[in-house]
């Protein structure tokens, strides 16, 4: 038996939908620029929001495995779209940043390469579409 | 000068992620059964988030030019993973349902293939892995 997700969405009014995910809740508009009242993220940056929490989860439990400490984490994902309909991204930067005291760089490189290559699905998904890069930042 | 997108993720704890999208705040962790605690939603379902989101907007957005008064819409997005990592969605399945009197049928049709076939970019993205397909239902 194969896996499903599924997600429900209402429209609320106008351009802004509520969206119920496991049993929690995402809210969706268009920009203002765009006819919408800012009522939650415009809809494509939930792909760059997928794409980090998915890598966030392979990182954190592969660093955990290699009993790599770290103090704080964040990951700043990017997007650049096409420029005509219907927009897509092309290119997708990901720059990891750590901090925590002698951190092993190896390691950090290792856990990031892994989730990228192997684990992350979400990454395989958008790479079908966009050139998807990272960078590691370690703050001391 | 192309348009960016950017997120920001700041990880909260174990396999928990804080992410920052224009402004509003949008949560990720792993299930109970994977070693998170269901903080948030995990990251893939976003992706089908995102392309409710979307295709959400231009069907509400092409309806209203065309003069189509719906009282009601919700969209159902389920998504089937594949069975060995990385993870993706192979199929993916779009029900709209409105609800409204009087509403044509033919019109609505044309909304939903206009999204897919031509505006949404994140059908355009998801459908280079998925077999994305669509169903239309009407409540009177």
């Amino acid at each position: 038996m194969k896996t499903q997700h599924s997600v429900h969405t209402r429209w609320k009014e106008d351009l802004a939908f509520d969206i119920e995910v496991d049993g929690h809740l995402i809210r969706t508009d268009a920009s203002e620029e765009f006819g919408g009242k800012n009522y939650g993220p415009t809809p494509k940056p939930l792909l760059l929001s997928a794409l980090a929490g998915c890598t966030g989860i392979d990182v954190a439990s592969i660093l955990k495995k290699m009993r790599v400490h770290f103090d704080d984490m964040s990951i700043s994902v990017s997007g650049e779209l096409s420029e005509d309909p219907p927009r897509v991204y092309e290119k997708i930067h990901v720059i990891y940043e750590f901090k925590g005291t002698d951190l092993d760089t190896d390691k950090l490189e290792k856990a990031v390469e892994l989730s990228h290559e192997k684990y992350c699905g979400v990454t395989a998904m958008l790479r079908e579409v966009a050139d998807i890069t990272t960078e590691i930042r370690v703050v001391e």
